[in-house]
């Protein structure tokens, strides 16, 4: 096996830009064997569970399902977009095999070409109300929404004949707002108000925010494309550095830096570990960065972009954010399940300051090193690098 | 097996917006089954391919590789993009599980984490050196270029008194139009005009163009997060769309249509077909979609999004692009190999008129509906759908 040992925060904890989110010890070549891999797949599920986050906050409580199969890369992404989206906030997904492999719910309605399969729209509501009387959701806009509201209006009346009711309609083009709107209206004043309504088309944190401003009673979203591709950042930028090197096992680590024309390419050196502080009330106030060999026990944090700002974490309560999960290639604990993970996710959502989450001109979380590692960080930038070779005095 | 038959154009040929990329007939079930696969698989080889055809035409035949496999959506994701980057024009792939499954060329070059283990950068340049004699592309952005300059040069004139050759340098950081001149120019000046230069991070098609319009002195590209993620339109939007059913075997198809309040969503109804019209010099000059059972035979296009607008292609000579390649569940012909796919598509971009290919402001290629496919849409827009239902008494 390989001899590393591997460190990360808990499934679903939040993370904030700089911060290493794994650390691997090992003979360097078993760490790089692994860099590829890791960044793979951290990159992009982090990316996922980030956008549905964004996605679900901005639904307010109404269901988020992952429809986004259809434009993943391939069947695996499709399977990484249902799961990372569950543990960001997703209730279900349309990936059926997603449901069998992680115990995802899945949720779905019938196509337009269920509608077009059949002579009239009349007919194909009635036969998949026959289908699943239980769980029967109608999409409406296959011809004309408006004819497609008094067929489901029609339908649900005969399923209330037959003891069933109508679980809700879909619609998927058009203006959502308007139609939503319209629809609510035709199905209150028909005693229907029972019947739920849910939306898809494109949508994505920002359009389901305008649709609730404009008072859109929309109950459920189907989301798919923009979660499936994280439109309009379609990456995570994360990557695997080099931090600390030593030639034998025994011996003390030399940090390690790479530096850059552009300040956010420079990397922070030494074996990181990170720290968050917590207000009385449970509410994170910022993370710090340490290395433990230069740690000066300062609760102070200098900023990793802007050196001249810093915070006081003085007040709030220090917790250590990477467990242990692999010593020296054997795993010293089991994988949450997605239900942990998908809570812990929520957890911390609800606790984050809501000045952060906002989408537009957010608060920067603050991020910054711990005294001791910012002047090492110094110093190897200023100093020790002229020579372009790393301090082998020390 | 399924009882479907399936037609497609060969791949690497090039489809154009409102085209049919996938013709599917049989019992609507085993139709449905297929729906999410082929959308899954089309829709993202599709977008790789076409965004690599940009970043390759941006190239002006300066050779790009992928080296997206960390920001792709996990491992098959990032096959998926080597296979149809390959097609779409790229030389070659660092994704080494790509180049023994699909013989596609690898390419990569040392880590900056390389140059870190190393006490000197200079040390790191001549353990590389020793270890790819033939094949030595040395990283010059770890600390300094200006230092990694004259540290390329110390260990490319070394591997000369060995009677090696540095192949080249490649830079990931920093004003890339500014360091490769330089770069250039001390090399030229140590009598290494031999060395070629390659560039990389975060490029596109843009900053390509851009670099070349610098006089940026680039011999070739590695290009990844924006290729594997297709950034800025990281979806393609095909979608499966039923146009014509029938109840029995024998009978005649009646076509359907799906209407929507976005005329951009209204479908293309019938037993859709290509002619793609090529002019006496070999240049295609636009595609006509036909359904035989209305065709009037005219080499009139009209445009599918504004009936307005038509086009003349009579004095051109019509070809069929798409092509049976299943048959009642069996396959009909071998797919072709990924090197015919390849140069089948680089023959149909060479092809291309220029005004389509640019990025700013391109001609749009014309593509209409046959008159007779044109007038049948209109009349079930128009009239047959006021019901919500098709019309089944044809």
């Amino acid at each position: 096996h390989m001899h590393v040992s591997i460190w990360a925060p808990p499934e679903g904890e939040l993370l904030f830009p700089r911060e290493p989110m794994v650390r691997v010890e090992g003979p360097i070549i078993d760490c790089q064997l692994l860099e590829t891999a890791l960044l793979n797949l951290m990159n992009f599920q982090t990316l996922v569970a980030t956008k549905t986050a964004r996605v679900v906050t901005a639904a307010q409580g109404h269901a988020i399902s992952d429809f986004g199969l259809r434009r993943a890369q391939g069947p695996d992404g499709g399977l990484a977009v249902a799961r990372a989206s569950y543990i960001g906030g997703a209730s279900s997904t349309s990936n059926v095999l997603a449901g069998k492999i992680y115990g995802i719910p899945v949720f779905g309605t019938h196509a337009h070409s269920w509608v077009m399969a059949f002579p009239t729209e009349l007919d194909a509501f009635r036969a998949f109300a026959r289908s699943m009387p239980k769980n029967c959701v109608l999409l409406l806009d296959t011809y004309d929404v408006h004819q497609g509201i008094k067929n489901a209006i029609t339908v649900a009346k005969e399923m209330e004949a037959s003891g069933e009711h109508l679980a809700a309609i879909r619609i998927d083009s058009g203006d959502l707002a308007k139609l939503t709107k319209e629809a609510r209206t035709a199905f209150d004043q028909a005693g229907l108000s029972y019947v739920k309504i849910s939306a898809s088309n494109d949508l994505d944190e920002y359009t389901i925010q305008s649709l609730f401003a404009q008072g859109a009673p929309i109950d459920s979203f189907g989301v798919g494309t923009k979660l499936a591709t994280c439109d309009p950042q379609p990456s995570l930028g994360g990557v695997y550095k080099l931090s600390a090197v030593r030639d034998t096992p025994g011996e003390p680590w030399s940090p390690v830096i790479k530096l850059s024309e552009m300040s956010y390419k420079r990397t922070i050196p030494g074996i990181q570990h990170i720290r968050r502080y917590y207000d009385a009330s449970g509410i994170p106030v910022g993370d710090q960065i340490v290395d433990d060999s230069v740690d000066q026990g300062s609760t102070d944090a200098i900023d990793a972009v802007d050196s001249m700002v810093s915070y006081d974490f003085s007040s709030a309560k220090p917790t250590e954010l990477l467990k242990q999960i692999v010593c020296d290639g054997v795993r010293t604990r089991e994988p949450d399940s997605i239900e942990i993970a998908k809570s812990r996710c929520r957890d911390a959502l609800m606790h984050l300051d809501p000045a952060v989450k906002r989408f537009l001109n957010p608060q920067v979380y603050p991020v910054g090193l711990e005294p001791g590692l910012a002047k090492l960080r110094y110093d190897l930038t200023r100093f020790e690098r002229k020579g372009s070779g790393r301090d082998t005095t020390r």
